[in-house]
C-alpha cells in the first residue's frame, strides 16, 4: 500500500543485512519497500523471492536503476564500507535521502564528503545503529539525565565499559566483506566496535573523548584487517570520565554495556540486539551502599523491562520516514542530530585505529 | 566455648574491617576469638565493648603480646600493607598462621619475605579474599572448567572484565590509611585493584598473563597515591586472552565481573560483596547465537542463586581453621595454594604499577 505520505525506500544491494531492513520496512507504519538493485538481477531476483517481497518492488540489475528511480525517496545502503562514499553521495545528488550501514565511512574524510553531499543535496542522512531507536535507550537515556534531581539520575559519567564479540568461522575471517581490505577495512573495529564506541559517546551525551588509546593486545588477519582490538576513551572535562570498550570477531556472542556515575549505575548485556524482540530490560542501582559491616548492599539491582511495539529497526525506519516525511512534504531541513552522532562515532574510530598505528600512544581529539 | 579442636584466633589491630572478621569468627564452627591487640589498650577495650566481644577475649596494648599468647593459633592481620612484612615475619616466627589483609604486601620483594617466613616456620598463609570462599565461585568455576564436555562449559576464555569501584570523602581520600605513602602505598591499586586482578587470574586458572598494560587515566591524591586507574592483562598462550581492569575511589559502589569464552559468558555485578549474606546469583549463557534475521537470540541468561550457610568471610576463616587444624592437629604442612595465589596476585599489581612508571608501556611477567 502506498499513499501520498507514504515513504518508498529502495535498496543497493543483497547483502544478509537487508533482508532484516525489508522486513523492517514492511513493519514500520507509512513506508513502502519500493525497489531493489545489485549488480546482478538474477541475485535481486533470487533475493526478491527468498524474501516474499511483494510483487510491487520494482528489481533492478544496478544500484544506478534505484538512484534513478523517481518513486524512490530514501535509499538503504548495506555496501560494504569502501563503496559509501561513492553510493551516499551519488543518492544524495539524485536528492535519495540515505541510511547507511555501519562504518559509515572507511574514515572521517570519507565521512564528510558524504555528509556534505547529504547537506548541499537536502537529503536526510542517518546510520543503521539500530538500538539507538528502541524505547530502552530512552529509558536508560533518562536515568543518566542530569537535568534530574541527583537522587534520580546515574549522576556525573566516571566509567563505561562496553563489549561487542560474536564468532565467526575460519571462512569469514579470510572472506568475509567485514575482513577484506578494499571493502571493510576497518574490520571488527568498523563493524562491533561502532556499537562500543557508539555506546560510549551516547552515555556520555555525545561528548568527545579528550583522548582515545587502543591497547597492544590487536589480533589482525593475514591480510592486515584487525579481528579483535581493545581500547580506552577519555575524558577530562568537566570531571574525568573512563570508558574501555572491546571487540572482537573471535569470541562469543557478547553485547555488553555498563554505565557507571557519581550515584547510580547500569547494566545490560544485549544492548545492540535485544534478547527478543518485542520487549527488552536493563539493571541498574541508584544510592547503593553498603550495610553495616559491609556484608551486603543496601539495595539489589531493579530490572526494568521496556516493551516496544515495533522491532528496534523498524522503529529506526519509523523515524527516518518521518525526516524524510517532514523534508518531503513539510519543506524542513534534514535533522543534523544523526550526522552528528555519526561523525563522533566515525571520529573514535579513526583515533583509534590511528592510536594503533602509532603504538598504542594516547590520540588527543 | 574451646575445646581442643578449636582453632583460636588473634586480631593485631582494631581497623574497621576487623569487625567483620570477629563476627566471622563467632560465626564459623571450632573457630573462637581469643585475643586482640592494638597499640593502644584503650582502643582495644572500646573495640571489644562496642562489639560485644565475650569477656574470655584477651585484650592486650601491644601487637606483640598477641603473639607470645601460647593459646593463640592464628592470627587476622588487617593493619596497613606497609607494616605486613614486619607483623607477619613476627608472627610466622612465633608459629602463627596467618590471615593478611589485602593488599598483602607493598611489592613482591616484601611478600616473598613473608611468604618464606611463613614457609620456614611451617604455618599457614592466606590473604583476606573473601569471594573466593563462596559457594557461588565454586559454582563458577563449574562453569569455567575445561574438564566438562564443551558444551556445558564457557570454553576457553577470550575476554575477562572486571572493574570495583566506590566511593570516598575528601577527607579519605586524604586520610585514610589507604591513600598514605607510608601505610598503603598501592591505594586504589593495592585495595579494589586486588580484587579485580585476583578475580582475572581466577577465571584464567592462575595462569599469568605475558603482559600487564596500565592506561593512562590515572588519578592521584597529592601525595601521589593512585585514585583511580585502568589497566589490562593479556595471556598470549595457548590463545589469546585480554582482561580490562578498573578500580577507583572516585565513583559509585560497583564490583563488575563479566568472563567471556569460546562457548559462553558469565556476569555478575555483586563479585566482591554478594548483595545479600544467605544467596548470590550470577548470570550465564552457554551456546548464545542470534536468531534468523539477528532479531533476538537463542537463548536468554540463566540466573542461577547459589545459597550459602555461613557468610563468604566465615567460609573463609573456615577454611583456614580447617588448615590450621590440619597442621597442628594432624601434623600436615601448610597447603601452598593460598600463598601462590596471593604471589600472583601481587606480581601483577607489581607489574600495573611499574607499567605507569614506564608510561604506560607493556610490562612482560
Amino acid at each position: 500500500m502506498s499513499d501520498n505520505k507514504t515513504v518508498r525506500f529502495g535498496i543497493l544491494g543483497c547483502a544478509t543485512i537487508a533482508r532484516k531492513l525489508a522486513r523492517a520496512i514492511s513493519l514500520a507504519p507509512n513506508t513502502t519497500l519500493s525497489a531493489i538493485g545489485s549488480r546482478s538481477i538474477t541475485k535481486a531476483e533470487t533475493f526478491a523471492a527468498a524474501n516474499n517481497l511483494p510483487a510491487t518492488v520494482r528489481i533492478y540489475g544496478s544500484y544506478d536503476q534505484v538512484l534513478e528511480d523517481a518513486d524512490v525517496d530514501v535509499v538503504y545502503i548495506p555496501l560494504p564500507a569502501s563503496m559509501h562514499v561513492r553510493w551516499v553521495v551519488a543518492a544524495a545528488e539524485k536528492k535519495k535521502h540515505v541510511l547507511v550501514e555501519k562504518p559509515a565511512a572507511v574514515d572521517v574524510a570519507e565521512l564528510d564528503r558524504i555528509v556534505e553531499a547529504c547537506e548541499v543535496n537536502g537529503v536526510q542522512f542517518m546510520d543503521g545503529s539500530m538500538w539507538l531507536h528502541h524505547p530502552r535507550t530512552g529509558c536508560m537515556q533518562e536515568l543518566l539525565s542530569l537535568s534530574h534531581s541527583h537522587s534520580k539520575s546515574v549522576g556525573p559519567i566516571h566509567f563505561i565499559h562496553s563489549s561487542s564479540t560474536m564468532p565467526t568461522t575460519p571462512e569469514f575471517l579470510e572472506n568475509n566483506i567485514r575482513v577484506k581490505p578494499d571493502l571493510d577495512s576497518l574490520g571488527a573495529l568498523g563493524d562491533l566496535g561502532w556499537y562500543c564506541i557508539g555506546a560510549a559517546l551516547w552515555a556520555k551525551g555525545y561528548q568527545l573523548p579528550t583522548t582515545v588509546t587502543a591497547l597492544p593486545d590487536v589480533t589482525r588477519n593475514a591480510a592486515g584487517i584487525i579481528l579483535s582490538i581493545t581500547a580506552s576513551m577519555q575524558w577530562d572535562q568537566p570531571s574525568q570520565t573512563i570508558a574501555t570498550i572491546h571487540c572482537s570477531f573471535l569470541s562469543y556472542t557478547s553485547m555488553d554495556l555498563a554505565v557507571c556515575g557519581s550515584n547510580g549505575s547500569l547494566h545490560l548485556k544485549d544492548f545492540i540486539i535485544p534478547y527478543q524482540e518485542t520487549s527488552a530490560s536493563f539493571d541498574f542501582t541508584l544510592g547503593a551502599k553498603f550495610v553495616d559491616l559491609h556484608i551486603g548492599w543496601n539495595v539489589r539491582p531493579e530490572e526494568v523491562h521496556v516493551a516496544n511495539n515495533l522491532p528496534q529497526e523498524a522503529l529506526m525506519v519509523q523515524e527516518l520516514a518521518r525526516l524524510v516525511s517532514s523534508i518531503r512534504d513539510g519543506g524542513n531541513r534534514p535533522a543534523t542530530k544523526w550526522p552528528e552522532i555519526t561523525r563522533k562515532t566515525q571520529l573514535v574510530v579513526d583515533a583509534v585505529k590511528k592510536s594503533l598505528e602509532l603504538g598504542c600512544k594516547p590520540v588527543a581529539l
